[in-house]
């Protein structure tokens, strides 16, 4: 079948690979039918991880069950499925607690696999023609047969619920004002997420004009901080006030104004600033324990000066982590349904698999408004 | 009255004061029979903050209330009755909701006050013979009638709630495993509060002997970082695993082994290791924001070198923040009344107030067995 | 002052009563400028509790603060604040943990306290001209100065923020369905508060067209049980399954269909056969200990006949209760402001006081679509 | 094989039968070394329930794993093993939120599943030599091997789940007191996971002076129903105060003072008087729907007259349903293992499996000291 395959930094090709087959029989293939580039992607792509060449990309996957193991009990075949970017068992001590982000079972000697992605287990990505998925009863979020809703629920896999993750660990509620940093797909999910919740106010802190447009259109306050301190622009804002919340959409490779250097603590640091004493901090951006491409001795090793003084004084709580895309999914997925959430308006393209190198160049390097690419492995 | 008037670094008398007098209606007066002698009391009294000389310590106060403004509905003269060494309103946005430790009210500018500490608002400090307490209704908790468990009931002031608030910031359950950072008063408090909620494994992680003797007696796990790294040390107990969830009760000036010297982000650095990922740590130890004495420029200003990539990694929760001691108080009290709880066993002397600066001093240099004193104004 | 007296069974009056004066340095006086008639306030005008001739009617109450107890901290005059139809003291042991519906101080020998109630305190009503606030730190929340939102903010008293403890209580999500029973003010408050947190079915159960029609617009999908059972109705409308969550908005007076007769376990018994096993109940909707017009032995001592044995073996969860509404009324004020919520929707009618025996009359007879009702005592 | 089938009302025989077979790639085949016999066996075995002769009982088992099936991921010949009474699939709604006794998979049309219980579903009891463990991965707990705790591991697969279910629901919280309603076997283990979880006063309500007695020496306080009313007595030893939370361990064959009747509705009542305004009812005895020998109409059909003006007025809360194993039963195992806690106090006698007869005889009528008892089929 044909993939798209890894070759060096900055370089990936479609080619083709072997099918997946069954390898136990809790596993199921799935023919995908949408598939997506993710900003982890690119994290690969430009040689910032031990990726190994050779390694199939993709951990966003959707598509069409057509062939079951003998073990499986509630899939059958033609189900429409959309799979958690977390590869989860369902059983162990973390994914019984719903901490299916960080399963002890798939990828042994740590805690969390994925499919498609560098350090996280034997699951091929999905950016190909098929995939297989293990504990397919676990890991597939059966979705209304058809055509409809495909770019929405292909975003199911990882950034809406990404998004949703830093609401939920911010416990966003109705009424409250929020600070959003970074408003990339995964930042803007989140302010998406925070008014689904029934926030007040969301700030949606970015740089790029056009990423800026869309938050305003989604009702979320732009604050660009190319144009002064993000911290004073939201509380002056607000008559003096901070906010109740914070959410951290952008992770370790954080820039200061007119993203002259990496900051790794920039984010951290004003979301220290500008949430209240007694707030939360949502981060699902990532941050890693080691970054050969860290902009200091420190930054390579996962170190981050934080204003720790600060953050005790105001009783802040930090909640971290990667997502547990199953205790959201199925929730939102009702959203799409239900007419209620239609993310899809992040996607600014849906391109055949083939044209996959062409695509990670432009979201790489952001040209031609590639933000949120679907690659459509059924249209060639 | 007399009172205990901090001078200059390393010097503090008993000398008379003015008597505290309503300055409200909603003010109670209350004499002072039990007022212990806090470890952040000696932060003052080292000269490692902005305390300027004249001001009154003392925020662990109990006694009887003598005078009552008109406004106060529910005590009455002669109520026995411990005080948080928080000072709230009880009307505030974060009053109401339970954070009394970060009142918006008391102290203007600032969310928190205490008694007898700097900048946190003008409240005299209660090692003295008596003690003016504002929003009395709010902020006294009565107590049993007579002289029984005064010294357990003077720890519901301060220690004992803030032990158990690290207990309960990480969600520390029945059945789970704890690593407790310090086995000074606060951290053996806590190691007692996660056995109080059914905690399996307390490890209790210090260097003093006499405290690692108190935490075995009390049924924790005794850890020596003089004789090793503690991490390795717990998880080669526990067969190559880690814990559920930790607790920081050392704060910026941890120290390395033999107490080399501070290395204020120790502690969260060993936790992060000993921690299971989607583990919680609650940090009841204090980190500050400014401390001139700090080791250098990043911990002068309260910037700790932290490993942020392995704690995302993990899915770590940090919650931090002084204790909110009326969440805890009434319950911890009536632990005692029924006969569940008695703190008192961390009190190593209680002494007239005369005795003070002998305290003072004994207690900062830790010699003969200082370790947590009372000191009682009605006995001189 | 001029104030509405309830005289006898279906009468009440305007007439002058005396002014009310500070009667502790915790109160303040309010010159009301709105004062809502609630479906609470009919069971007294009906004469169906035992409500005295002369009690001065209101406890959905807002208005201006004109005169300060000199205890009174963060008010001052000419402050526009809006009143829990609760009153509480603050620091009682029920509303330290937020139960303010449950105060402990206010009435004596009973947990809660309200304004203008029977058996709820000695607080007379707000439909007057002025009104007294007891612990007015505490009891009142400041609104905006001017005249903007009068109507929406005078919701805030009680009916929105009732109707969100009914989806707070069945602990309402994105991604949920619910049933709301109930389409009155309260019901449609709760449909509407389900909206906001992010639910995706609402199902409105009611008989009156003109109720379901408002429903209908404000997002929720109407179930007439006049026209078929409505737990059939719903389930066929799931494709056979039922909803994570209900609420009961209706209470002791629920109807069949045709309104043929009160059978007052119908509301019950019909959410348990509708919600999911492992659902929960929100259950705002009044139920009483003593009701003398109940339709049986039973009903008079508020005893219920309800499917015990099918609620356990699904699991569900009861949560009962009269609204605590300090928990929710910042919140939902500031959803107001934001113009993320307009409850107003649900008024009615606004009139002078002096009109409020005719409101009264219409409103109990529901005629001339009288639904809800605001009183103006500063228009005469 | 040896198992107990259950023949007509109070006959069981001890009778060879198939061996269980591996039906499903995700089974394993258990030996089993305990299984108990459950209070609710009794259910069926007074024909109080529609189970039909030919029924193997034994829902509280465990053992070691013999046979595996091909699916079968972390588990492995030999292993010690004991097993949930609820059958869960691990991967629907309500299993992946931990709900693992209301599974919707594993007992088509019903939500959730049982060993050798009438209408759980085709899952052959445990009370003979052998039992199949469908989805195994998830329904096994692993145990330390060996025979140590025996005992109190078997009371994993129920009762001491069950108990602490019961201390779950109602939030019992260090420092509050606590209304247990039943001291069989279920009560007592939910009074001894109130004082696990730090409860003051433990208030342990029956007739039995035998069960009084064990949970006087657990460290309850012991009050005998039969010598006046259970509320008043508390409320009298309380100084006339209620108590925080309420657990009923007693279901719906309540009986009155003296036993002399069926009250059906007696526990719940007596609970809604004596926990206070705000409190929690933690529910985990039986009610069922449907019950043949009710002691009238209503009872058969499972509806109970229940205060609920009463219980409206107070702000209770209700939680029912059977417990979800899975969500304590690695917690309480851990606590046994560190010595923290020792169940197996409750159980009465331990007999070869060919007894069983006889106990069940002895079990029912409550004769000889039969309160717990567990069946060892490796002994005969």
């Amino acid at each position: 079948m044909k993939a798209v395959v890894y070759k060096e930094p900055f370089k990936v090709v479609v080619e083709n690979v072997d099918d997946p087959t069954l390898l136990h029989p809790n596993d199921v293939i799935v023919q995908v039918t949408s598939t997506c580039i993710c900003g982890s992607d690119l994290h690969m792509y430009e040689g910032r991880t031990a990726a190994q060449p050779g390694i199939v990309f993709g951990h966003e996957n959707m598509g069409t069950v057509v062939e079951l193991g003998n073990a499986v009990t509630t899939l059958k075949q033609g189900d429409r499925v959309v799979m958690p970017f977390n590869v989860g068992c369902g059983f162990c001590k973390n994914c019984e607690r719903g901490f299916t982000g960080f399963c002890l079972t798939v990828n042994p000697g740590f805690a969390g696999g994925a499919y498609g992605y560098v350090a996280m287990g034997p699951y091929p990505g999905g950016q190909a023609e098929y995939v297989r998925v293990p504990y397919a009863d676990f890991n597939c979020l059966v979705l209304p047969a058809g055509t409809e809703h495909e770019a929405d629920f292909a975003l199911l896999a990882d950034i809406f619920p990404t998004g949703y993750h830093g609401a939920y660990l911010a416990e966003v509620q109705p009424g409250e004002s929020v600070a959003v940093f970074g408003a990339g797909p995964v930042g803007i999910m989140a302010a998406y997420s925070c008014i689904i919740r029934g926030a007040t106010e969301v700030y949606s802190v970015d740089r790029v004009p056009e990423r800026l447009e869309v938050a305003r259109k989604i009702g979320a306050i732009p604050i660009n901080f190319d144009q002064g301190d993000p911290v004073e622009q939201i509380i002056a804002m607000r008559d003096g006030e901070g906010v109740d919340k914070g959410i951290d959409a952008v992770g370790y490779q954080a820039c200061g104004a007119q993203a002259a250097r990496e900051i790794p603590n920039t984010v951290l640091s004003d979301l220290t600033r500008v949430v209240n004493a007694t707030g939360i901090l949502g981060i699902p951006g990532l941050y890693v324990p080691s970054d050969p491409g860290g902009v200091d001795e420190n930054a390579k090793q996962g170190l981050l000066l934080m204003p720790f003084g600060k953050m005790f004084e105001k009783g802040l709580v930090l909640k971290t982590g990667q997502c547990n895309v199953k205790r959201y999914n199925r929730y939102l997925r009702d959203l799409i349904i239900a007419g209620k959430a239609k993310p899809s308006f992040v996607v600014s393209h849906e391109v055949p698999l083939s044209e996959a190198p062409m695509a990670y160049e432009k979201f790489d390097k952001r040209i031609d408004g590639y933000t949120k690419v679907i690659l459509k492995p059924t249209q060639g």
